[in-house]
């Protein structure tokens, strides 16, 4: 490809509503343009850099027996209605009705998809396990699409479905795909990426991992054991906060305290001299639903992890309004006398099992109450872990203090579902003895375009991409400066020529531009092995060689170039 | 591949809604499954066999510097709203709003998406000629789905955008696409294709081909030149109607006739013993943007052609529904004394120019005229071509009676589109001069799914369909019968090793199945070569080579097989 020739801008300056870097390099670098907000085409490089990427990940699903095929963008909701996943997801499922006034929907996951094509099928043990997978378009109707590649509305996604006969079956695939996930990574340039346990939200099911790539701007925050004995790493969402409560001295009374204009946790914890640990702060939530009120209560220093919540519920919340009628006193909420209209849920988080002493609301305006003790106090509570689990936390898994809290971008989640989709779709097999049983999934995904923008994100300086070989558009970035000069012109032409009969992708910088310009856009390009061809280079009979990364930088001579450039391939390919 | 892990359901009976055989062989060979009306998933070997064309096409596309680009499946209605086409298309352009009340389309085409991607950047005459295609799932919501993948909802389809400074450059590219497009079908097992004129419709522009499969199950309807030294061929929307008109005699005079019960052009001319050339025939329509209507007088032996009426008027019109006061005579309206409410269109077909002597309604109930002379009667008359070509009908290019109507399949298409979207959206560069000018495009479609379906269709017989070997899901079938046999299944499980390990496609036939079982899969999954491992041929110290188009039986010794089947899989592929 002659770069006179590619299609695309490339630009100095940073777009003003580009918040991470490899949003900025790949609107810069001209990978890509928006056409909505969160949706994009897509420009010869970044094609190609997914290009090579679906096919790794293809190389490695056909590795482990995986089956292509290819669900449709839009379905029908009857399926989906079938899982009750119709209802129950919310807008970011986008709904339409075709010319008929069908129900129809974008696919934004495939589940429903998979178990419709393979449950006439697969109704014996003898089909069974397998695994399908394709590679397509899904649309997710984000409300706030953001940093580029990241969070977007289209995108391309890997998605497979495995069916068993057994847990152990389903467990022992998990573990092979789970592998085959590392490879894929590895392979895409980015080995660094690590998996942690995690929630499985609205797919269902139970186990579940997600693949993070660490980095100070991902979305998601992670808990990870520091201690170098222990592998604890979770997703906030999924990760059990432990708290090892004790008594602080004896029982006190409970008493009322005048605190007028303290409403805060922080501020009756000052006027009243005691640490935050000491309370029992009020937070309080409504049901989508119904808006009934759900009052939690928590350790005044800790903080409530709503998808905790929401899975504890089984359903969606948000923050609760409250109104004169509601008989909830705003900042004076506590658990001793407490009235709520409608049909309230009252939930305890673990933090507060066993304490005492607490400062709390005394449930009216401008009083609070002293000497909580939640035995005596509220005998009944049933207590549920719904905090966050915070930074200097103890580990679930080895019991010190030693977590700390880091952020990560998701390339790529495992799930196991269970029976969730095929017991609600209704799909069966015969077992070797004749009997109707219930076969259980496992799903897994790996988005494209967010893997590409998280290996840039990974691996780049301030002037551009520095592209892993594998996923690279190029291998090659041919510079001829003064393309004016006969000579130099013809030789780079010839040399471009050879590479491509070798069979090298080599992207050739033909421009009669000046080298600034050249080296700038090589740069935002982000190809791994650049070549400068100039009369300066031509009169020592040379050619130069720099590694985008500068991990090499040689003056080869021209009759050793074309196997120097094999080598170096071979040798950044790992082979 | 083991065909006892391939997921898809094979069967006998032939689907009660299939009405072409390439549809039914392939819900019968489980290559795809419905999940809504022209919405389907696909199986393995159909997945395999769309990867292939895309292959192909890709190398061609990639062979005449097009740049693969990828555009979004989801558009926001902006774009659409600069080219005009977000009011121009009808239903079969699926709109809707995203959560944020924002109008948005699935792409059924993206012209729009082209110019948006390319606008900014190609604004120098030097960025000039270039060509950008993308392989993407589109959408159009057809009102009447039907034969398969032949028109659907949901497809995967091929498009090309060229840009162009003059309309000559374009036409040398255009043509460097026809030989291409020609190369994509010979590879892609259907040599046979032909081009027809075409119509370019809603896409604009004036010149466009058709890449047609000559089949009676055809959508489309031909007109093709039978005259051995010419070659025209136009697809009958845009095939022009000759009519060589004669004077008959000497004008008579214009006299009214009591017509009474007689309403059809057959009734009339029947009652006069006079043949239907002899008869000035209306047709009657009304727009469909305010219901005016539109009058089309045509000789009595000819049909509308809708399509080249609407192109005409630039405007869609539906059959006109005649009230009593609209002014028009059902069965006797005529073009003398005409009176029709409202802003009526008068339409004079071609094949009425300079004929007298005709019969023609009079414009009040039961009576007719005889001896209405266009020139003489309807001095004023235009007279433009609306009329369908017929079996036997004139060639527009050799003039001879010659044209006979043939029905097809249209596989692709080539369009050159003029500046209809460059101009509208705004798209310009500067020229050698620094002059601001509109560049010129061309666009060029091939639909994945309907080529495979094509192929089948032209190539199958009762049992199956048979792949040529360039798009087959697998090279080598290969059946193991008598799998109970521990050394027929031993050598079957080498034979299946040792071909994967030099790179042939195999599916494997490893169930212990009665042989009329295995054969009628093999039949269905329509593999090129068959290779028959049994206990019979283990004794004779041979296998079983047949192909599916039966051209090769032969029995080969098993210590040439191997190199046997890669010579045959050269011959096949015509290395």
């Amino acid at each position: 490809m002659k770069l006179s020739k590619l299609i695309g801008e490339r630009f100095k300056d940073k777009p003003t509503d580009c918040v991470i870097d490899s949003h900025a390099l790949m609107m810069r670098g001209g990978y890509m343009k928006d056409i909505a907000k969160g949706i994009y085409s897509q420009y010869p490089p970044l094609k190609r850099i997914c290009q090579k990427i679906e096919n790794i990940i293809r190389e490695e699903m056909d590795a482990i027996d995986g089956q292509e095929v290819l669900f449709p963008v839009v379905m029908s909701s009857t399926i989906w209605e079938e899982s009750g996943r119709y209802e129950s997801i919310g807008q970011e499922m986008l709904r339409f009705t075709d010319r008929n006034g069908a129900k129809m929907l974008l696919g934004m996951t495939h589940e429903e998809a998979a178990v419709h094509l393979v449950r006439d099928y697969a109704n014996s043990y003898q089909n069974y396990p397998f695994m399908i997978y394709q590679i397509q378009t899904k649309f997710r109707d984000e409300a706030r699409p953001r940093a580029g590649l990241i969070r977007v509305r289209e995108f391309t996604m890997k998605d497979a479905y495995s069916f068993h006969t057994s847990q152990e079956d389903l467990e022992a695939y998990y573990q092979v795909v789970y592998d085959a996930y590392n490879r894929i990574f590895a392979r895409a340039g980015v080995p660094e990426v690590i998996t942690v346990a995690s929630d499985s939200g609205m797919m269902g099911g139970s186990v579940a991992h997600e693949y993070m790539l660490l980095t100070p701007v991902g979305e998601d925050s992670l808990a990870i054991c520091e201690d170098e004995a222990c592998d604890y790493r979770a997703n906030m969402e999924a990760a059990k906060s432990i708290i090892n409560n004790q008594k602080n001295g004896s029982d006190e009374e409970l008493k009322e305290v005048y605190t007028p204009n303290i409403q805060t946790i922080e501020e009756i914890c000052g006027f009243l001299k005691t640490p935050l640990e000491q309370s029992c702060k009020a937070v309080i939530y409504q049901k989508n639903v119904d808006d009934e009120f759900v009052v939690i209560f928590i350790r005044g220093d800790l903080d409530v992890n709503e998808t905790k919540l929401t899975n504890y519920l089984g359903e969606a919340v948000h923050p609760g309004v409250i109104t004169p009628e509601c008989g909830l006193h705003a900042g004076y909420t506590g658990p001793v006398g407490l009235k709520v209209a409608g049909k309230p849920t009252v939930i305890y988080d673990e933090s507060l099992k066993g304490t005492n002493n607490l400062s709390c609301g005394a449930n009216k305006d401008e009083y609070h109450y002293t000497g909580l003790c939640m035995e005596r106090d509220i005998p009944d509570a049933e207590y549920v872990d719904v905090a966050k689990i915070t930074e200097g936390g103890i580990c679930p898994k080895c019991g010190k203090p030693t977590i700390t809290i880091k952020r990560g971008i998701e390339v790529g989640n495992i799930f196991q579902l269970g029976t969730k989709y095929t017991k609600s779709m209704h799909m069966t097999y015969l077992d070797a003895d004749g009997k109707e049983q219930t076969p259980i999934m496992g799903c897994y995904g790996i988005g494209v375009g967010r893997l590409a923008a998280s290996v840039c994100e990974a691996h780049h300086d301030e002037y551009g991409p520095i592209w892993p070989i594998s996923i690279a558009p190029w291998q090659v970035h041919l510079c001829c400066l003064r393309a004016d000069d006969q000579a130099t012109h013809d030789f780079a032409d010839k040399l471009y020529a050879d590479l491509q009969k070798q069979g090298v992708e080599v992207i050739y910088d033909d421009r009669n531009a000046r080298p600034g310009v050249m080296f700038s856009d090589a740069d935002l390009l982000g190809v791994p092995i650049r070549l400068v061809v100039s009369p300066r280079n031509m009169g020592e009979g040379v050619v130069e060689v720099v590694t985008r990364d500068k991990s090499v930088q040689e003056k080869v001579a021209t009759g050793e170039i074309i196997a120097y450039t094999n080598e170096l391939i071979n040798k950044l390919s790992g082979k």
